[in-house]
This record gives structure tokens, C-alpha cells and sequence, in this order.
């Protein structure tokens, strides 16, 4: 038995999130497909954690346990001619046998793309976000560094959550303009049910001029999502990263 | 009555191409949706040309008849507001009386973007072509000469055709490389069914070195299909421009 830990690149616009739902297409059901095609195993191919309807993934890691002796180079390139367009699989290696894609990760990386103002982009519209009001770069990212270290986030997680522990540390958080796409990089030990898409959201809203560091600072104290921004749309959102060593 | 000339961007992977089909979602219909929305008028919306499934624009131009008099400027506004988020209007203009979008065309250019070798690009599946080979840049820049001017391009159409002429003149034809991406810029007075990804998949054949410039001579001199490469996927074609200016 083999472990192996795989990286995969998404376009998540044509698919209902990265975790397995009778019926419906799935990163994790497509990828299990086709290690049954290939192998003649069923096998669970364990994520870093779930990516939701619409979120695209450039470095997803998951880990799956095979009885396949095939080279791990032939791995790939098999799976791959067996995956649809949408899906790539970048990296096959193999993993210690305790590996595991999600309990072992310790840091994550994720970008948000957004355009600010202009004629929305018709031709990424499924991957760039649209913001349609101008903003200031300084006053998010002076205001960004409030969220940076750890922090209760209850107040930027999404009501529908079964987590217990509000408690998530970021970091770094950076916030770059070229042209009209901003750039938006958190990294972190781990993130909450939309997180990263309502700090996004808060952010925004406080280069507008609608919210104010006030805001962040009440949502990070109370835990009460009422003071954030809004959650910003899944198609501006990519897992970049997992990191695995400590 | 005035007669307006639109300038359409749309992604064309979700479109069943540009002209109207019953029971298809099409870029036509759907922009002739949003004038029925907007003014309550059944308009027929004339492009410059046909785009197929999968096909994209930055720069269609399209032709409209309407009694609505409202300024142009709002008109972009409100049509945009009520189209999907993969079609966006660039331009509305008031056009001379006599203008139509296909039979006043006097240029179109056409771009191809093509990735050669790596891994498949899962995020831009649908934007970007996808070629396994190595190819050589100076030998299709080179070949691609052969095909500048006026000629009989039968061996670049498509069979599914209805034209009787199959001469068409190109003016420019530039290929050029940027990391794994070659992009190929075709100028000419019309293109007859699937000719530009009938060039686009001769050239890298050539460049691979399967075909020669042999072929492409072939083609033109007798007008036969085979001698050609085969038709590139829809996905990596954009209408970029249509000229009207003599």
C-alpha cells in the first residue's frame, strides 16, 4: 500500500465544490473516478479541506492510499488523459505513511481576484470578481493588518458552520493593484466557512469608504457577523497553497 | 429610428455559438432578450458574423434598429445590467443610416491562443488551446507567409459550408510566443467556415514538423482539405476586431 500526495489545479466554475454529494459533479468524485478507471480501486481521495461551488483550486493537495505500483510519473500523465479539461493534476509524489491532506497541513494559502469598476470581463467572468465601486488601496491595507495574528473570526464565518472553535491565526495578508485587478493573498493556519470571501468582502467595503477599521475591529471582539462586509462571490477565489512542514 | 453599432465582448464557452437557435442559448438571442426587456421592442440584432460554440469575442460588432431614444451612454448601462455576467457590451454608437454590421465589414481580426506542452491549464479550460508537441516558431512564421494575400482557401474550409467563393484575402499573419503561450493574430477581408482554426492547427503542424510548407502550397493550389492540418478547438479563438473603415 502506497500513500501519495497529489496537487491539483481546478476551474471550480463547472463543478458543486470539491467534496463528494450524490449526483452532483464533484472534484472529489471526479478524481475518485478516475483512480477507478485507472486502477480498478475504489479509494477516498482526502483534500486539504473542501473548496465550495464556483472556488478554483492552483495548489489543492490531497493524499490517497493505493495498492497501484505504477511510477508515480506514469500516475500522472494517466490520470490526467482520464480527467476532464477542468482538472489537472500537477504533482503525484509519495507520502510518509502517516501523511494525511488535511489533519497534516499547517499553513494555506489563498488568493482573491477582483476587478474594481470599469465594464465587467466578460470573458473571466468566472474568474475575477467584480467590485463595481472605486477604492482606496491604503486604507484596506492599513486596515488588513488588524486582522493579521490570532483571532476569534466567528464574526467573518458564514451562520452555516458546524465548527465549535472560532479560532484561526493569519499570517500574512497582502493587497496588490495592477491595472483594475485587485490582488488579495491571506495566508493562514486554516479558514472558517467563507472566510476568506467575507474579509475579502469587509476590505472592500472599507476602501469604499462604507465601513470603517471600526467595523473590523467590533467583528473581530463581538464575533458578531453583523459588523463585516458581505461575502464576496465564490469566483473570484483560489486555494494558491497547502504547506505541510511546520 | 436610429441605428446603432454595439462592440460585444462574450465568453463563448457557455453560448451554443452567435446566431439565434431555437431552444440553444445563444449570444444573439440573449442580447435580443435584453432589448425586448429593456424597450419592449422585438429587435433582430445583426453581428458582423457568425461565432461558433465555444468561440469568444473582445470586439463583435453587431447592427440594431431601435425607436428608443434614450442617450446612448445609458443604453450601455442598462443592457449590461440586465445581461448575464458572459456577455458585456463595450460600445454603444449611433451609426450612419445604411451601416450593417456584416455587409459594411471591410476587416476582421482574429486571435488564437494555443499552450504548447506542460500541463493542461485547468483554470483557462476554456480560454486557452491546448497543443502536446514542441513546435518550431521560425518555421511556422515562415510557412505562415505562403497564406498572406488574395487566395482560393477552399483547403482551409470546412465541408459544413454553404459558400460558393472561397476567396478571401489576408492581410496579416503574426505569430508570436510568450512562455508556454503562442498566440497567432490573423487579419483578413472574411473567413470562411473553421479557416482560422484550420491555419492556426496547419502552422503548428508544420512547426512540429509532421507537415511542410509543401502542404500549405498543396492546399491552396488545389483547394483539397487533406492537405491541411486539422481544425484547432474552438476554445482558444477570439473575434478580437472588426474594421469598417476602408
Amino acid at each position: 500500500m502506497r500513500n501519495l500526495k497529489l496537487t491539483i489545479e481546478y476551474n471550480g466554475a463547472n463543478f458543486s465544490g470539491w467534496q463528494k454529494q450524490n449526483g452532483k459533479r464533484t472534484v472529489q468524485q471526479t478524481l475518485e473516478d478516475a483512480f477507478l478507471s485507472l486502477t480498478g480501486e475504489s479509494v477516498t481521495v482526502e483534500g486539504s479541506g473542501r473548496t465550495d461551488k464556483g472556488v478554483h483550486a492552483l495548489g489543492q493537495v490531497a493524499s490517497v492510499q493505493t495498492e497501484n505500483q505504477m511510477p508515480l510519473k506514469n500516475f500522472k500523465i494517466a490520470l490526467n488523459d482520464l480527467l476532464p479539461a477542468d482538472v489537472t493534476i500537477k504533482k503525484v509524489e509519495k507520502a510518509e505513511e502517516n501523511f494525511h491532506a488535511r489533519f497534516s497541513a499547517k499553513k494555506k494559502v489563498y488568493k482573491y481576484l477582483v476587478q474594481i469598476g470599469g465594464d465587467r470581463d466578460a470573458i473571466k467572468h468566472d474568474l475575477v470578481a467584480f467590485y463595481p465601486y472605486q477604492v482606496e488601496l491604503k486604507r484596506m491595507q492599513d486596515t488588513s493588518k488588524l486582522l493579521l495574528g490570532k483571532h476569534n473570526f466567528k464574526g467573518f464565518c458564514s451562520a452555516h458552520t458546524n465548527v465549535k472553535n472560532f479560532e484561526r491565526e493569519i499570517f500574512d495578508l497582502k493587497i496588490s493593484k495592477c491595472g483594475k485587478i485587485i490582488t488579495f493573498l491571506v495566508i493562514g493556519n486554516g479558514f472558517l466557512y467563507n472566510m476568506v470571501r467575507i474579509i475579502v468582502g469587509t476590505l472592500l467595503d472599507v476602501g469604499r469608504g462604507k465601513l470603517s477599521a471600526e467595523n473590523v475591529k467590533k467583528a473581530l471582539e463581538t464575533g458578531n457577523r453583523q459588523y463585516a462586509g458581505k461575502t464576496m462571490s465564490a469566483n473570484g477565489l483560489y486555494l494558491q497553497k497547502v504547506e505541510y512542514r511546520c
